[in-house]
């Protein structure tokens, strides 16, 4: 899916993972963590892919859209289970989209 | 495949894209691009993921970098291939990144 946006500049969330081998429970709350981001204060779209590498790049408003939706109680359950069960390892990168083409 | 870089602030390029159905050579340039760009000056590190949308994230000092590998004769060529040939859709954004974790 690609993503769809106002003029720069905004924000880019850049998660990149690998996930381990038990991925009981995963997709769904990765669909469902999809469905809340895209009702978030500030959520500006989102792109996805994976094969062994995952990559989502969520784009928003600005910083504060992000650490609130950081700290949403779902996403922050979330958040622990991936660190705790599914990713093998992860990276989350903020940055300042500056110009798009 | 992730990438493990100095500490920001540095430069990402993000890279979003459709396939249509022309794949004809795709894989091969995809590749030698990809060698190319890792002996630029300014390469930091490369992440990668296709499904239906293909995410390539690369990651350079500045945006000097990354004009100077734009403009890449062997580059511009694939640019334009893709453009031409393999491209549905494609966008490409340059952000700069503040803070990874």
């Amino acid at each position: 899916m690609q993503a769809s946006m106002p003029p720069p500049p905004y924000y880019a969330v850049i998660f990149t993972s690998e996930l381990g081998d038990d991925h009981d429970g995963y997709e769904e709350t990765a669909e469902l963590m999809l469905a809340l981001a895209k009702n978030q204060p500030g959520f500006l779209g989102v792109e996805s892919a994976r094969n062994k590498t995952g990559i989502t790049v969520s784009y928003w408003k600005d910083l504060e859209s992000i650490r609130q939706w950081k700290e949403h109680p779902e996403h922050r359950k979330a958040q622990e289970t991936g660190r705790r069960k599914w990713y093998k390892s992860f990276t989350t990168r903020v940055a300042r989209v500056e110009r798009e083409s």
